[in-house]
């Protein structure tokens, strides 16, 4: 089977290297990593089981590679190639190419052992961040803005530069809170404040992600165990809540995931909130912040040992408040554990 | 004309306004912003121009309101669609849809008054940055390596949060400033070492730019009056400084842009560091920090009042150091004024 791939984490996960501007290409038992001369010192050094060339012209390079193979047929993935790109790869050559969508994603649905230790480390710093915000938070949070908030768990989660994130955090305050993609606004947290924050950072490349909602009080943790003065927040909280625990400890390998979805679902619709749960309940996490599996109400990717997901239901009131609690499962033994 | 956009800050020009999830249709007059349900409050407050339509499905939203206006022909940019999304827009109707590369680019290559206002603001903030970073680095920089480093950059640059950065900064020492996109190492500036920042910050979503190439002496300037103890170093600096400043006075609107390029080129090949100039004079900058012009030896762009683009000559040998000096000018009465 011959393939092309353009994405940098696909291309990683072929060879353990990649740059922002690289083409992987596998032929038969043969690959190449194909980039330009900025990178050859690099590649060289650290792609794995693939032949690296550098060249001006990484297209131009690709189609003689594929013309000296006397290639016919090469699978392609028409999310990650440009118009512009794949008109420029496919004009002038009489090879097929043939399209396959989330090629990478499906190869990485399954993690191996390697992978899933990573992925257990990741969320392990992922959470230990959480813990050293906390007390951030409670020493010289209160009376910052989301702005001013959201630097400070930017600085924690990185260990002031040290990682990547997986994705720029998000810090809400209250209403703030009800937008499932809330950027920063100039609103301040005051004690007692509904908080949410979902973070995560990368650990060799790999992603954790993780949310908790907190009644900000005086000494607060980012655990589960929170209390509301309000008594509707207080009810939506435990739905999600309980949404959160029912899946964790009901989903199993040969599951459909949109069983694993329904589980979240179903008790959040009981409680009269399911008009305000309005996203699904998960996500693959790995090289890619998002990938598969996704939890969702359509899906029929049947859940397997190897896969590691998020478990976050959520509740979003417009204008009021919004609630998400997310963990990363990985599935060992027919069950989720939590990473 | 019609056109469909994809790109946010294509998006932005039209309507001062762009989501991570939008498309903007002209239709003859009309014009139409097409988003999901998570940006309507904002979109509705903020989109100039254009009529704001929320969906679950942007692609299909767009197709219904096509054809409802009868459109025959219309433009779109290969290189802001995927192979999948471009499919699905295209497949299932009589429209043509005619390719029209970099569209937004060049509308947007000459900037207005509005625009050099901005982008000056910018540059002058990304400048001012400088300063608070060599200053953080005198006081505390040495000892520190390039994660570290570049952390405190990211804070200063971005004010600690409040501004947005134009690109994840360089901070490179001695050898690493030989890869033109060094990623941190752990190597550590002790006085004396040669250290290449490249940063830049967004200020009302256009982008600066800006290079400094030193000598890390104890109470060092990010200026150009640079002396390295090593007369390899100091010959090639001198090449890239003299480079750099007669780019600068010698740019003219009217020129094409390989000959601004061969303005640079041709003193760094004359002094024998020719083969260690491994890319283009520079790049034109606003609400992408690539774009028209290009200041590259193939480009036949005229060069025109109103273009603000970097000249960035550099030299880098593999193993030992590199060096750039890169400033932003824009195009005023003929001439180049640095911003």
């Amino acid at each position: 089977m011959n393939y092309i791939l353009k994405d940098e984490n696909a291309l990683y996960y072929e060879c353990g290297y990649s740059s922002d501007n690289a083409l992987y290409l596998k032929c038969g038992s043969e690959a190449y990593f194909v980039t330009d001369a900025r990178y050859r010192v690099e590649a060289q050094e650290k792609v794995r089981g693939a032949k690296v060339i550098t060249t001006t012209d990484l297209i131009k390079s690709v189609q003689k590679v594929m013309k000296r193979n006397k290639l016919r047929k090469v699978l392609f993935d028409p999310k990650e190639w440009s118009v512009a790109a794949f008109e420029k790869l496919s004009v002038k050559n009489c090879i097929v190419f043939k399209p396959m969508q989330d090629f990478s994603h499906k190869k990485r649905i399954i993690k191996s052992d390697a992978e899933l230790k990573i992925l257990s480390k990741a969320a392990k710093f992922g959470k230990n961040a959480f813990k050293i915000l906390e007390k951030e938070f409670n020493h010289s949070g209160f009376g910052e803005d989301e702005y001013g908030l959201t630097y400070v768990a930017k600085s924690i989660l990185s260990d002031f530069g040290k990682y990547d994130l997986s994705f720029d955090p998000i810090v809400a305050i209250n209403k703030s809170a009800a937008k499932p993609h809330a950027l920063p606004t100039k609103s301040r947290l005051r004690k007692g404040d509904l908080l949410l924050v979902d973070a995560g950072l990368k650990y060799k490349r790999y992603c954790s992600d993780r949310t908790r909602t907190v009644s900000a009080k005086k000494g607060f943790h980012f655990d589960t165990n929170q209390h509301f003065k309000s008594k509707k927040i207080e009810r939506a909280y435990d739905a999600v809540l309980k949404a959160h625990d029912n899946a964790i400890v009901k989903a199993r390998s040969g599951m459909k995931a949109k069983k694993v979805d329904a589980l979240t679902r179903d008790i959040i619709s009981k409680a009269g909130f399911g008009r305000y749960y309005v996203h699904s309940t998960g996500h693959g996490v790995g090289l890619d912040i998002h990938e598969m599996p996704y939890i969702s109400s359509r899906s029929d990717t049947i859940i397997e040992d190897g896969m590691v997901y998020t478990i976050e239901p959520g509740i979003y009131l417009p204008g009021e408040f919004g609630i998400r609690i997310e963990d990363m499962v990985a599935m060992v033994n027919g069950k989720a554990v939590v990473l």
